[in-house]
């Protein structure tokens, strides 16, 4: 029954996090005129599509590996290899997304990182450029003690939900002044609330609900890997703590 | 020495508090005119000064009134009427900026709740409503049984955090619309970075660090009143519980 209840959560966050991702590509594809790789803003439109995947889609799933039943018993450290790859793969996609708006940036002669999203966004992705690197070195490498790990461990779970939070708010400022930009000087503007407008909000609003679902299934359910010494009935076996 | 981390940390939410709804107010009375209430753009300074006041700093500091260590031994009814009564008076002043915005709207014939800001800003309002009235019913009313007050007290405690977050995500888009419209046809506009986009810039940082450590003290933190019937060597005392 409880993994009942987790796995349709699985699939509304699956699908959730589809449509983050498919209203995205849509958006910059029907209504701002597609993609390219040249410095113009069509490679812009990478941007939105590469932070929602990278910041929230990916970065979300792979925050989860650990609230699968299947991690639950077992080794630990393919779960942590996982849990590492998906958020490196997450970082990547980021990256890209951000080399899209320096290129379009620098090559339009437009300044850079002066928008309060701007700031706020690049400051979330040095916080989670931190947060891996610190993971690695912590939980990954074999040096540290269990006590650090321990110690550690609470505030890595609190600073991953903060940086998909602070990555949540850079995706609405950054959704509302990209239709700003892209709906003045227009018959129809922003404030007429266009269809463009309603899609393009109703994806930020989609983003906010995949968001939040990542926090709960993180933070306040009870599909918690037990803690090593804690047997319960969803845990026959346990082998290998931290 | 756990208290006195706690006190500390209370000091620097108090202080980071304060500095948010102070910035605001200094960067609507030096660069944007100060504040009136007559359905001018003096009327409309208001909105932001209210929903960071409201929305973010009484929301957060009243979130916390059960993680006071004087909450937590004796009767919990009065700790509950405070924690009503703070809320009540965030959301007054949230209701307060939202009249605020809607008259100056009006006056000026501006379209109302057209961009993601207002979308997803309205949305935390609704929701913290329904969060407090069910919360009144349920927690505060003598009706309910302790089955269902334990069932519903972590959804309460969740949808709590995630309000907030959503009140941040709205106060940085806000902020970034504002400076967009008021930086626009300027010999310096927001991409030259001039005085006031650096200052509700760091508003907006503020805003967001507030919100973090409200979150950390909430949900991460050890500084929980402990259950009935659990008692530790921080709780001496334990008269009735929920």
């Amino acid at each position: 029954m409880v993994s009942g209840w987790f796995y349709l959560s699985c699939l509304l966050l699956g699908s959730l996090g589809s449509m983050c991702i498919l209203f995205t590509i849509y958006w910059m594809q029907y209504w701002r005129g597609g993609f390219a790789w040249n410095g113009s803003i069509y490679m812009f439109n990478w941007h939105p599509v590469l932070m929602v995947a990278g910041m929230v889609v990916f970065y979300g799933g792979a925050s989860l590996v650990y609230r699968l039943p299947q991690s639950w018993v077992g080794p630990k450290l393919p779960w942590k290899l996982l849990h590492a790859a998906l958020h490196l793969m997450a970082f990547i996609l980021t990256v890209v997304g951000l080399v899209a708006v320096f290129t379009f940036h620098n090559h339009g002669k437009i300044a850079n990182l002066y928008s309060l999203h701007s700031w706020l966004g690049i400051t979330a992705v040095f916080l989670f450029a931190c947060q891996w690197c610190l993971g690695f070195a912590v939980f990954l490498l074999p040096w540290a003690s269990m006590w650090l790990r321990s110690l550690l461990k609470p505030i890595h779970v609190f600073f991953g939900a903060a940086i998909l939070s602070l990555s949540i708010a850079s995706v609405i400022s950054g959704i509302n002044e990209k239709l700003f930009f892209s709906l003045k000087n227009t018959t129809r503007p922003y404030n007429s609330l266009p269809s463009e407008a309603v899609f393009a909000n109703s994806t930020g609003m989609l983003v906010v609900a995949f968001g939040l679902l990542v926090l709960y299934i993180l933070l306040a359910s009870s599909w918690k890997r037990p803690e090593p010494g804690i047997l319960t009935d969803r845990q026959p076996l346990l082998h290998d703590g931290e």
